[in-house]
């Protein structure tokens, strides 16, 4: 069971809205605010559980979408839990599939029963209803499980964002009764959905809080808006989620988005950016992004970053990641993934300490300004 | 500067010929009969050097034809040659382009003078002299470099096996007499071939070792012939070789096949097939290869092999690795990739301990008749 200790918060209603908790969970602790890697079938990509915890890793997600289907439940329940099946034995939270049938799924139809999908693998028709998501998510054995919801694009029209809202309302109801009457096991988190208006966004958060979740996430954000419409929405969503439990934006976003986000409030994170993007050789650093296949790094014996700790840049030049990313070595996704990971984690390692020594404003100014030298 | 301290020959004319030796390297020491995992362009695929340090390596391979092309000697000569490039401190032994020239290259136009070739990558035009061919492996720093060769597909006529022959001993003499006039600084071994014919090999053998190269590898096997006759001319060639020297026989093989020809008296091995059949699921063990991909591991919770000690079966079960495999993730070819390293130096070293007791032929057939079951 999931138990948030909000340890400090800073103006509630000023500039830095900053919070420093503890999530407990059955498999151990995460200090939030916190981001969490994208394991998808249950690996994040190019990475090992060694690697993770080098990284800093307290807690990875996985997709529920993508886990029914490859290696379904058939496998993973026989094979005793994901935790198990992927030899993760730290916390780990799954989103409901929402997400999914929004960006992948093809020819996803919503009907108030929940969402009948075609897998993008091999075709098969598939139904999630909001209990069946609860349930897979059970099979899993996720320490957080996330309510279906359904995930506006942008732009959607106000027709569009109510219906979504709407179900997406029903269905987190249907859902937490469902896992209630099944023991209430770990824990589920409601998901405020609205698109980009703001008086919806109050109305989906009033709906959602009402039910007794144990967190709260904002979902259908950064779906194509323009940046300042992301934080307008987190900016006036955040303050309308309840202060003792733990609140997430989903699958969000830039390390000057957590740094913005978390001065707004915000506890947990999860984006494949820092994955992905490191498989295509743009690496984070203290001074901004890099492009590491760059000519101007073909005989650089630096590290990526010199003020940067991860095992990458302990070992390896520019030189030599470049020439690792120009012949697709396998070595390549894996020394660029640590890095990135290890930057985003030690980013959020830096603002909780930060926020420990009411020094949140201060860092986020020198964050962003070492951005522009 | 190489050193070769035949430490036991058990009978020279026997049944049992295997060796067991110590080359010493500036690099450091390299305990023989030993197999040498392929790194190809500097990175052994899907793994780093700790997984390498796992698995027992102790001397690493480097393409010169692929290193030539990417990054080229223009990279690694600044950064300070091919160890610190890819920062890996213990011995490599690079080849000479040679068998690139025969399996990739297109168009190679063999001539008195070298190989003219185009690049598989881009189409560019390149030359390499027997002189030009040590003169990169210098600057590559290789602790270990082959003598440039023309290797032969199977099968060749007589006159094209001779033709080969004759260019290989001219170039050896070449390249041995430069590399003696650059100060003849880390090792330079000559190559025998000789294609299909034991008179050829024969002769091939007594041209090459009346050169004074520190080490003598047998080349032109494993390209196509049966493996009967690759045990023939393995078997005719090696008794051919100084006994005080090294022996090495280039890109072989199964790993019966390494039991084989430890019993027949080789020293060293290369070959990619551990690291590609990896990549493909296809993994080595005790009781013979298995196909990981297969449907029979949908639930086996068992590790690949349960009288191993690597990493990946202390770790994970058949059926997250056939998942992985089926998903097509990157940690997939890691831990396969690591599984079959250790596996193949793990045997290398059960031979050396089987030698160093007296046991070698006893442990050669249990090795069979554990595969026979």
């Amino acid at each position: 069971m999931l138990e948030f200790d909000l340890l400090k918060e800073n103006e509630p209603a000023g500039e830095d809205r900053s919070r420093l908790g503890r999530i407990t969970t059955d498999h151990g602790i995460i200090e939030t605010p916190i981001f969490m890697p994208v394991g998808t079938v249950g690996s994040v990509k190019g990475v090992s559980k060694e690697d993770l915890d080098h990284c800093g890793a307290q807690i990875i997600l996985g997709n529920t979408y993508h886990l029914y289907l490859r290696p379904g439940c058939d496998v993973i329940e026989p094979m005793g839990g994901l935790h198990k099946f992927i030899s993760w034995d730290k916390p780990m939270l799954t989103d409901s599939g929402g997400f999914q049938f929004f960006s992948l799924a093809k020819l996803a139809k919503f009907s108030d029963e929940g969402v009948n999908f075609q897998s993008h693998i091999d075709g098969s028709r598939h139904f999630f209803s909001p209990e069946r998501a609860v349930e897979i998510q059970m099979t899993l054995g996720s320490d957080i499980m996330m309510s279906l919801d359904w995930c506006m694009g942008h732009p959607a029209t106000e027709a569009q964002a109510m219906e979504a809202l709407k179900k997406t309302t029903a269905w987190a109801k249907r859902g937490y009764d469902f896992w209630k009457s099944r023991g209430g096991a770990n824990n589920l988190f409601g998901i405020v959905q609205g698109g980009m208006y703001k008086e919806f966004r109050s109305l989906s958060a009033q709906q959602i809080t009402d039910i007794d979740f144990p967190g709260f996430a904002i979902g259908g954000l950064s779906v194509g808006e323009p940046t300042e419409i992301m934080y307008e929405m987190a900016d006036h969503t955040l303050p309308l989620l309840p202060q003792n439990k733990p609140r997430y934006i989903m699958g969000v976003g830039t390390p000057e988005n957590l740094v913005t986000l978390v001065g707004m409030g915000c506890d947990m994170f999860d984006c494949v950016m820092p994955s992905r993007n490191a498989r295509n050789g743009k690496l984070f650093t203290s001074f901004g992004a890099i492009n590491i296949p760059n000519a101007k790094f073909k005989t650089d014996e630096r590290p990526i970053d010199d003020a940067c700790g991860c095992y990458t840049c302990q070992n390896y030049s520019r030189a030599y990641l470049r020439h690792l990313n120009k012949t697709k070595e396998l070595l390549s996704y894996r020394l660029n993934t640590i890095h990135n990971l290890y930057y985003y984690l030690d980013l959020m390692g830096k603002m909780r300490d930060a926020i420990k020594e009411n020094q949140f404003l201060a860092f986020k100014k020198d964050f962003f300004s070492a951005r522009q030298e």
